[in-house]
C-alpha cells in the first residue's frame, strides 16, 4: 500500500479574521496521524465560492485526501453545499428521512422547526452520508477520481464523532504504514536548555523527527518514528521517554495524555489521599484544574479561594502579625495558608498560593510576576518564590500548574 | 488609496499535526482586519523547504501582505531564514549589537549561552529588523516588487508585540479604506433561534456582512460594514446593537470586548458592592473567571470550593437533612449554599452551583448535565436548573456562564 497524504481545507469568515480558532483542523490532524495519513498542508479560506473551488482543484492536485469543514450550519454565510453541486456538477437530493429526524429533532428540545432548517436534510447527489448523531448537519463522503473528499459541519464536537465514527474506519482501510510518537512533557525548563540536554540523547536513534512546543510555560517534545509492530512502538517509546526523563526528572513530569492534574488525581488515589487548595492570586484555578478530571471528588473535597487579607484570616488562620510584617506575598503567609488548609479541610495534603499576578500592584522587592507557591502533607512544607512575566493569565497559569508540580514531586517522593 | 488585501503562512509541523492551534495567525487577521486590511487566505505548511517557497510565489502572487510565522527559535526545526536566503538569492548578515545583546540576556537568567543561539543574531542581507522586545528572534520586513513579508518567531507573546509594534504601524501608513464592526454576544439562546430572530433587523440595512459564531455554549454574532467616519461607525454600531439587545435583553449580554466576567465586575464597582462564590461542580471555575479580570479584589475577596456534602455543611451551614431529603443536586442545596456563603463572607451578593457534570453520575431524575445554578442577593435569591449535555468541561463553562449571566441581570435589576 502507498504513503497516503491528507490536505485539510476550512471554511469560514469567521477563521480568516481571526475570531475563531480553527481548532476543527487540528482535531483531524490528529486523527489522521494516528493512522499514518499525515497533513501535509491546511487552508482557510473565506465563504467565497470561487476560493472554495479553487481549493478542491489545488488540494486533489496534491493529496488523496481531502476535508473539507464549517459553512454547513443554518445561517445563511453557508454556501459549502451549493459550491459542491457546482463543483461536481450534479444536483442535490432530498433524504425524506432525515427530514422527519430534523422535524422530530426540533420539537423535542422545544424549539420552532424553521424553513431555513429544512435545506439540512438535502445532500449532493455524489455524496454518501456520514451519520451525525449529535447534530442536523450530516457529513459527507465523496469519491473524485480515485481520491476521496469528506466534508463536515463546523461544530467542534458534531467534526470529532464524525470524524470518529465514520471518517477514520473508512480510512483505516486504505492505509498500513504508520507513524507511532511520544509527547515528552517539560515544566519550568526552558526550550533551549531542553533542547540542548536532549539532542544528544535523541541522536542516538536513526529516523526520529523531534518538535519542541512551547505551551502555557511548558514545554512538549515530541518524538516521531515509523510505526513497527505495536509491541516495538511501545518499547521504543518508553525507552525515549525514561532517557529523556531521566536528564531532568523534576521538570519532566509525564508523557502523552498525561497533564498535571491527570497525574496528580493518579497518585492521590494510589494512596488514598485528598487535597486542598489554598488560592489567592491564581482565584480557583486550581481547584477548577483538578475538578477538570472526572473522578476527582475521590480525593478532593475542599478548596479555599482567599483572595482578601481578612479572608486569609478567618478561612485559614492567617494571622494578622504575619500579614502585617511580610506581606501576603511571602513565604511566611504562603505557610500559615498550609496549614490553615490541612487543618480545616482534614485534607492530607495542601496546595497554597499567593502572588502578584498583575498587570498591576507590583513593587520594587516583589514585581508583577512574583509568586510564592507552596505545598505540604501532614508535618511537612515547601515554599518556592517563582519570577514569572507580565501577563495576568499566564501568571495564574504558570502558578497553577507549577503547584501542582511541586505536589506531583512530594507525592513521588513520599512514595518511594 | 486601493485596497490591500493580505495572506498569512504559518510553518510548523507541530501546527499540521495537530497538535498546537494556530492561534498566531487568528492575531495577525484581528491586527489586520483592524486597519481594513483583510485576510483572503491562509496557509499552514511543514517545515520543509520546497513548500514554503511554493507558498511564498503562491501568495505573492495573490496578496499585498503576506506574513509568514514560525521557525524562528532555538531548536532544529528551524529553517526559515535559510530558506528566505535561497528564495530572495541573498546572504546572511550578522548584527553584532543583537549578538552582544543576545549574550547579555542569556547571562542576566542565568542560562549558558549556546552556540545554537549565537545564529539568531544572523538575518537575510534584504530584510530591515523589527524590533522583538520580549526574545531573542526578531521580525523581519522584506520589500519584494512592490509587495510587503514580515517575518516572525513563532511564539505567541512574541509574535503580538512584533505585530502590534512594528508592522502595524508600517501598514497603517499604507491603507485608508477599513472595515469596522461590531460583536454582540448571547448565552442560553441556539444559534438556529438567534438567526431567525436578527435577520428581519439586519436586514434593513444595507452593506453589512454578518457570521454567527459558536462558542462554549455561545454565540457571537459579528456585524461588520465599511467604515465611514469614526462618529458615523460608533453610532451605526450602537444603533445595531441595541436594536438586537431589545429582541432577548436577557440573552444578549454584551458587546466587543465586554464578556461576563468584566461586566459584572463593572455593575459591582459601581454599585461598591462584593460577591462570593459557593461552587460544587464547577470546582472553582467562577472565582477563577472573576479573578481573571484585573482590578478583581475591589469586589471578590472570598470563594467556597465545596465539592463534597460534608464541605457544604462544614464551610457553608448546608443542613444534613437537605442533602438527605434533596440531594447535593437540587434548589434546596443550592438555595442553603447562597445563604450560607452569603453569611459567611460578608459579601453583598453570591452564586451557588450544584450538578452532575459528567460523564459518570447521572440518575434518571438527574442526568449528566443537570446543574442548579443560584445568585442571591441579601434577602432575595433566584435559582434556576439547566440540561447541559455530556461533555465534562462544556458542562463546568456552560454552568459557570450562565451563573454569570443571572448575577448580571440581578445587578442591572437592582440598578433600575
Amino acid at each position: 500500500m502507498k504513503q497516503l497524504t491528507a490536505i485539510t481545507i476550512s471554511i469560514g469568515d469567521e477563521l480568516l479574521s481571526g475570531k475563531t480558532l480553527d481548532s476543527n483542523n487540528a482535531f483531524i490532524s490528529k486523527q489522521l496521524d494516528l493512522i499514518g495519513i499525515p497533513v501535509i498542508k491546511k487552508i482557510i479560506i473565506g465563504d467565497v465560492p470561487q476560493d472554495i473551488m479553487d481549493s478542491l482543484d489545488w488540494a486533489f492536485a496534491q493529496a488523496d485526501v481531502v476535508t473539507l469543514t464549517g459553512g454547513l450550519g443554518p445561517t445563511h454565510d453557508d454556501i459549502t453545499k451549493s459550491v459542491l453541486c457546482d463543483y461536481f456538477e450534479v444536483g442535490l437530493k432530498l433524504y425524506p428521512d432525515l427530514l422527519e429526524n430534523l422535524k422530530e429533532r426540533f420539537a423535542r428540545r422545544g424549539f420552532k422547526f424553521s424553513e431555513s432548517n429544512a435545506s439540512q436534510a438535502e445532500y449532493p447527489e455524489n455524496a454518501s452520508i456520514l451519520d451525525n448523531p449529535l447534530g442536523t448537519a450530516q457529513g459527507m463522503h465523496i469519491r473524485h477520481e480515485g481520491k476521496h473528499l469528506f466534508v463536515m459541519a463546523g461544530v467542534p464536537r458534531e467534526m470529532e464523532i464524525v470524524t470518529t465514527g465514520q471518517i477514520i474506519p473508512i480510512l483505516s482501510k486504505l492505509t498500513q504504514r504508520s507513524i507511532s510518537k511520544v509527547d515528552i512533557h517539560a515544566i519550568g525548563v526552558p526550550e533551549s536548555t531542553l533542547y540542548e540536554l536532549s539532542k544528544p540523547v535523541l541522536d542516538e536513534y536513526s529516523d526520529l523527527k523531534v518538535a519542541y512546543l512551547p505551551k502555557q510555560g511548558m514545554v512538549t517534545i515530541r518524538v516521531s518514528f515509523p510505526s513497527n509492530s505495536s509491541e516495538a512502538d511501545q518499547k521504543l517509546a518508553d525507552e525515549i521517554y525514561l532517557n529523556i526523563r531521566d536528564l531532568k526528572p523534576k521538570n519532566i513530569y509525564g508523557r502523552d495524555d498525561e497533564s498535571l492534574p491527570i497525574l496528580i488525581g493518579r497518585l492521590l488515589k494510589e494512596k488514598q489521599a485528598s487535597v486542598t487548595t489554598a488560592e489567592s492570586c491564581t482565584g480557583g484555578l486550581v481547584a477548577s484544574l483538578i475538578t477538570d478530571i472526572s473522578g476527582s471528588s475521590d480525593y478532593f473535597q475542599t478548596g479555599f479561594v482567599t483572595y482578601a487579607n481578612e479572608t486569609k484570616m478567618s478561612l485559614l488562620g492567617v494571622l494578622e502579625e504575619t500579614l502585617f510584617e511580610h506581606g501576603a506575598v511571602s513565604e511566611a503567609t504562603v505557610s500559615e495558608m498550609l496549614e490553615g488548609a490541612l487543618n480545616r479541610s482534614g485534607a492530607d495534603y495542601a496546595i497554597a498560593i499567593s502572588g502578584v499576578a498583575g498587570p498591576t500592584g507590583g513593587t520594587e522587592e516583589k514585581p508583577v510576576g512574583t509568586v510564592y507557591v507552596g505545598v505540604a502533607g501532614r508535618g511537612h512544607q515547601q515554599i518556592k518564590r517563582f519570577q514569572f512575566g507580565n501577563n495576568r493569565i499566564l501568571n495564574k497559569e504558570m502558578s497553577a500548574f507549577s503547584a501542582l508540580n511541586m505536589l506531583r514531586l512530594l507525592l513521588e517522593e513520599a512514595q518511594s
